[in-house]
């Protein structure tokens, strides 16, 4: 008998869940049916800012798979403006609206996965409904920013929030022309990274000629005719014809709760090693879902598109009959600003504090090449390091061409628990076009050791 | 008492295990003396092609630290144009030779490193001394081909061997505006890879105008009035104003041999786990030593900085009165060829044969960048990989700019013994400009196990 599966949002978790399922099972054996809200399926939600800096010109390329190639190529039933307004755990059904018919459905399912991803936090101040305050999670959002672009050639931009899309936003704007203002209610942008690492990041922007209002909550928006007209925070207002909200989301679960699917305590949906949920054959994945930190061991919620499609993957292999788990996350991330690089992964200070390490911090200079090869340039490594083991628990990067991805050795190091005393041995690669003959990563470990050496010799 | 260090080669490992002596004793405890045969300490012999192709301006940009510096802000005795001829271990001392005065002395010592680096293989062939042909290991070499470069402007240069060097020594002349011939005895360039990876890079060559001649073993050179005028394979005869042997080298271990300190099976010299050689006191370190390859378990000899530069460090640490051992090595390398990167890690197939290994190979296409991102190129992956276990054993990557440090993420898992299905699920880091959602190396790593799999359900 033909069995069902319904996947309950269509980007990265969904329609990965999706793929692998029909992978291992065939139509006959396995009917699959995506519902998704919004216009579009599988994008790539990191690249809208480039889109909206014309850095990437052509808008289709943000999408990985139509539904048409779904249905044609995969057999998988993907229904944009679909929006699935009930989950009925007895009946093994949801309930459906088409956002255009306004019609509902009740579609029954064996399986279900849960990939209802993020959501915005919308902060709940005067005005910030105004026309010209978006939000940047959707390929729907891009849509309306850049009509919103086109049409109102706004001259003043606000983005509210210093995080890795909001500093890419703001990016985007100065390369549209935009004067554009950053407003971040921290000490410094980028809260994922050490105080001091952020600071560096600040100043990139600065440099970019972003008017940086750092410690400054936002606490309303002025408004005129409907549309912004500025945005007030506890030290001034700032005009502005756009604004962006690039705030944190949260897990999307209300769908999931009022149908009683148990919620964990980072706000995301509890799952299993195999991505199910408390309730048998319901599966989450994506935004929505609750990962395990493997660093603090405690349970996260965070949005990231790498995850996502893990996720995915795996809870999809396991309604596709497979067997695979999901063995959590070190919170590695990356983003290009103003010309630098940054990139963290696993804990920073304040994360290995609240997990109860006892640590201690080391940061490097180096280059990015042999210090004489043409294009070298500098790059910071920050590390986080247990006391007395030397273990690693987390590393930050800023630096220019180059710098990034060197976070991808040290993430490969912190999943296997290494010390940084055993990361200085390790054989990376060398020659003057790529690193110094120490790599970065290697200077960096080296420092970090050396400084919990001089430490344990002061515990004695 | 004071006790004395003698250091015999005075580049990356010798020069390494100095400084690191140093740090933990000083002047009035333990002097040091490096004697170096060449004109040159502390140099980037990696540099060598770029300083000759014109890429990197300033000759002293090699130089990481001269016997000056070593005497002033280490209290080194660093001496060039010193050989060592003979080393005495009864009396603990060696006999040293002024290449300037020809005069000899008897130093003695407490501690000995024998770091005499690697002798490059000269192919015993008619004509093989005659002038114009180049060996290119040291600074000195640096020196004589650039100054033959300059006086007899030839214009036709033959490499032979198209390992990393030599291979960078073609675009090298290609850059000086030469025609350049390569000659290689194997089916195709670089033969630490695997021949359809090497293949690819042979590809390269030809693009860039290099006129590749493989599986042609240099028989002899023809000479005229003592210059080199052609290089005679079996196939050909190829017109030559000037010749690099690209070739490999091997341990330079005549003078620790002579003087009865054990050699190992690989040819190099014998060492413990602390780089300690059979006799007390008396250390090894950098190309002349052997090295445990961590994957196949076998002693090697490898010729590689950043080995002798750890290796250094690990003796020094240990004359120094500290604690450190050598883990061994993994063989990573990378280069940068016509455009392109190229880089490998652990095991290439011919190797895990030899080791005894049942392995798998799976090679997959990605690209550098997020598929839209400007600037995005191909990436090719192959990895190899144990039967059953699915655990690496090795990788190796071609591609264009953003390819080639990709290795380090795959040598980082590699040195954990970690299996392709679970370095599938390793957070790596993702942004657009830097890499699709899906890294190459987790792509890679899903073909890899795939592939795995699959064979698993043939063998049962």
């Amino acid at each position: 008998m033909t069995e069902r599966l319904v996947v309950i949002g269509g980007d990265a978790a969904g329609m990965s869940a999706a793929s692998q399922a029909r992978k291992r099972r065939g139509p006959e054996d396995l009917e699959i049916v995506a519902f998704e809200r919004g216009n579009f399926t599988s994008y790539s939600a990191c690249g809208i800012p480039y889109y909206l800096g014309d850095v990437v010109e052509d808008f289709d390329d943000l999408i990985v798979r139509s539904p048409e190639k779904f249905r044609d190529k995969q057999q998988i039933d993907a229904r944009v403006r679909h929006e699935v307004v009930a989950i009925d755990l007895d009946a093994r059904s949801v309930t459906v609206r088409n956002l255009a018919s306004k019609s509902e459905s009740i579609e029954g399912f064996d399986h279900l996965v849960v990939a209802t991803g993020g959501k915005p936090v919308r902060p709940p101040l005067d005005g910030v409904e105004a026309r010209g305050i978006f939000g940047v999670q959707t390929l729907d959002d891009a849509v309306a920013i850049e009509k919103f672009l086109q049409n109102e050639k706004p001259k003043h931009a606000v983005v509210i929030g210093g995080g890795y899309i909001g500093l890419e936003m703001a990016e985007a704007f100065q390369l549209r022309g935009l004067d554009v203002a950053l407003v971040e209610r921290s000490p410094q942008p980028m809260v994922t990274l050490d105080p001091d690492i952020g600071e560096l990041v600040a100043e990139a922007m600065r440099g970019l000629g972003v008017h940086l209002y750092s410690s400054e909550p936002v606490t309303g928006f002025e408004a005129k005719d409907g549309r912004v007209a500025g945005v007030v925070t506890d030290a001034r207002t700032l005009h502005a014809d756009i604004v962006v909200l690039g705030l944190s989301t949260r897990p999307n679960v209300e769908l999931a709760r009022t149908a009683g699917i148990p919620i964990g305590e980072s706000g995301g949906v509890k799952v299993d090693q195999r991505l199910q949920t408390e309730i048998e054959g319901v599966w989450s994945a994506g935004d929505c879902a609750e990962k395990i930190n493997r660093v603090s061991g405690k349970p996260v919620a965070i949005a990231l598109g790498t995850h996502a499609n893990k996720e995915g993957r795996i809870a999809g292999i396991n309604i596709g009959g497979g067997y695979a788990t999901f063995p959590g996350v070190l919170g590695t991330a990356t983003s290009k600003v103003c010309g630098y690089e940054v990139a963290r992964t696993g804990l920073n200070s304040e994360e290995a504090r609240d997990a109860g390490f006892e640590f201690t911090t080391a940061t490097s200079e180096s280059t990015t090449r042999a210090g004489y090869f043409p294009g070298t340039s500098p790059i910071t490594t920050k590390l986080v390091v247990e006391q007395r083991s030397g273990r690693l628990l987390g590393a930050q990067i800023f630096g220019k061409e180059g710098a990034a991805k060197r976070i991808d050795g040290l993430a490969m190091a912190l999943w296997n628990e290494m010390t940084v005393d055993a990361i200085v041995n390790v054989d990376l690669s060398y020659a003057p076009p790529f690193a110094p003959v120490w790599d970065p990563v290697l200077i960096a470990a080296r420092k970090a050791w050396d400084k919990v050496q001089l430490e344990l010799a002061d515990l004695r």
